[in-house]
């Protein structure tokens, strides 16, 4: 075992502070990272203050990971020591259900192992660390190839943003021409509006926020709506082929629902604290669907990285040291941020 | 014009009684068809007691209807005199929308025409009278062969329970092997069993009466499970590609999501009288969808009845006289009916 440097949370209630944590010396199919970069997830929050329920304190967050490999076990093929690799939600999965089979390790059956606050396969008694922290070890399926093309800080957050809005766009088949709107701009919807426009779509930021607009339209969103208004929602009635709604706070499906055409298809990404009220009517008389997704599988993951980079596609981030990580938390919670925070880890290894 | 024998309710309130209404003669493109048999579906109650609003009164239901051709417009070419014939929900469409021009005429952005209760296209200030009558006029392109392989009578269901359960089988690509969850064993419930079945599907029946279960069996399905045991729907989780859900009464969603495959589907064909609360991880941790779906395109009924034939299939039916007809509505409303009751409507003709 090697101690490396980390930021954890000791209690639901507790700020992150430093702590030294063990990672485990390379297996023979393992990848030493040296993390650059770590992107600041809502997920994090959520599990640092136990809002999920199933935290194990101490807890190092940070799922959108981007470093220099340092280490390599004797198996490892795909990887070379200097390599800018990534990872992302999942370091493991059981490898052999039929989710795993069909390359959604996302959906494995017999759960995957998660990034930070999850029993590790490989190591018995083992809580996963996540990204805050200098240093990480991955088994090589489960770490991903980062183009240099790109600048590097604003590539982690495709490690989770830009996967959960890639995969339902790849998924339920998003084309030139299609008309998109997407709820909420924030981390995941500032990717979705950036994705997909670059498909060709007709994107369309749905919105309560009038101040949003500038921003949206930057990112490549075509139009612009207030949702607070309920002309715009009657004169949007039965528009859309597809709805990405990133919200995670309580809100309206059935006003979104009957935006959909016939056969449209609404893609939720948060899970908002309470069930939500859905109508029959609204499903039934269109063809509709309500649908939700999770991150993407590995394949799907690289291959969204690869056309990110063909595309020059990035995370708009602002960038922190870590011990600006508690600050940044609050930030979050208050949108105060576009659109997603990310640390520099040289801080923490200075620190 | 001409004067017919029809049942009609005059208000929500009210019993259905005689009454004697005005069919259109045909016109070019019309048929007029003598009517053999007619289902009698909820709709049909919901609409006499304006359980839905909007009911126009005196309105005579009746969608499922089954008939003999006994007059044809001058430029009718698809049927003859004297061809069995049917006529399902709608009688009518714009015939140029999107919707319209892909064969989903239930779609249709300027409203589809309900056989019954619906302002028709082609005869001004005259809402559409049903299939509770003698005589029906309807444009050709709305009317259905019917084979004469099977028990006319029995066939009647097939227009709307029928085809409510086809579109979605087919619509979900339902094949050999899949495993089919049918919620609610009435009208609907009993099409869904017969028709997945003979797709090849693997069909369980979830359902909250216990003496259901031979029916279910008989029916076709491979499997009974009562949801109303905790431990049933713990075994039972993840275990269906597709749910079909039947029930119009008040229920959760969430139990039956719990039951589908990482990408399956529960597709809703009723409409609880309030809207249903969804936990929208239930959705998003395994790619589930829920979806709605109305009826079937003209194309796509006639492809159905031609399977039915086919395959022999037909409903389960108790066949009244028109003056059972108030009776039958209250042991419908009780599910006292094995499983779908229809009129002869020789009993109106001789009335």
């Amino acid at each position: 075992m090697k101690e490396v440097k980390a930021y954890a949370a000791h209690a639901a209630e507790k700020e992150l502070e430093p702590l030294n944590i063990k990672r485990r010396l390379p297996g023979p199919e393992d990848v030493e990272i040296e993390i650059l970069y770590c992107g600041i997830c809502h997920s994090d929050i959520h599990t640092a203050r136990n809002e999920w329920g199933g935290t194990q304190y101490p807890v190092v967050p940070g799922h959108e990971i981007v470093g220099k490999v340092t280490g390599l076990g004797s198996e490892v093929t795909k990887y070379k020591e200097g390599d800018t690799v990534g990872v992302g939600c999942f370091v493991d999965s059981c490898g052999h259900c039929e989710n795993c089979e069909e390359h959604q390790e996302q959906y494995c059956l017999n759960g995957p192992t998660a990034t930070y606050n999850s029993p590790s396969r490989l190591d018995k008694d083992v809580i996963t660390y996540g990204g805050y922290s200098t240093h990480i070890v991955v088994k090589e399926d489960f770490v991903l190839k980062i183009s240099d093309k790109l600048p590097l800080n604003a590539v982690a957050p495709l490690l989770c943003a830009g996967i959960t809005t890639y995969s339902p766009l790849r998924n339920w088949n998003v084309k030139k021409g299609d008309k998109v709107g997407v709820v909420g701009l924030g981390g995941l919807g500032h990717m979705a509006v950036k994705l997909a426009s670059s498909m060709g779509a007709e994107v369309t930021m749905l919105s309560r926020s009038p101040e949003k607009e500038k921003d949206a339209s930057d990112l490549g969103a075509a139009h612009f709506e207030l949702t607070t208004n309920e002309e715009t929602l009657k004169r949007l009635a039965g528009s859309f082929d597809l709805i990405i709604d990133t919200v995670s706070a309580q809100h309206d499906y059935n006003q979104y629902l009957a935006l959909l055409k016939t056969n449209g298809v609404m893609v939720l990404l948060g899970v908002p604290p309470k069930p939500s009220e859905v109508q029959a009517g609204q499903l039934i008389m269109k063809r509709r669907s309500l649908v939700g997704s999770l991150v993407g599988g590995i394949k799907e993951t690289q291959e969204m990285l690869d056309y990110c980079a063909e595309h020059g596609i990035v995370s708009e981030v602002e960038m922190i040291n870590i011990d600006q990580i508690n600050e940044a938390y609050e930030r979050t919670l208050k949108s105060d941020v576009r659109y997603r925070f990310v640390i520099d880890m040289k801080s923490l290894k200075e620190e």
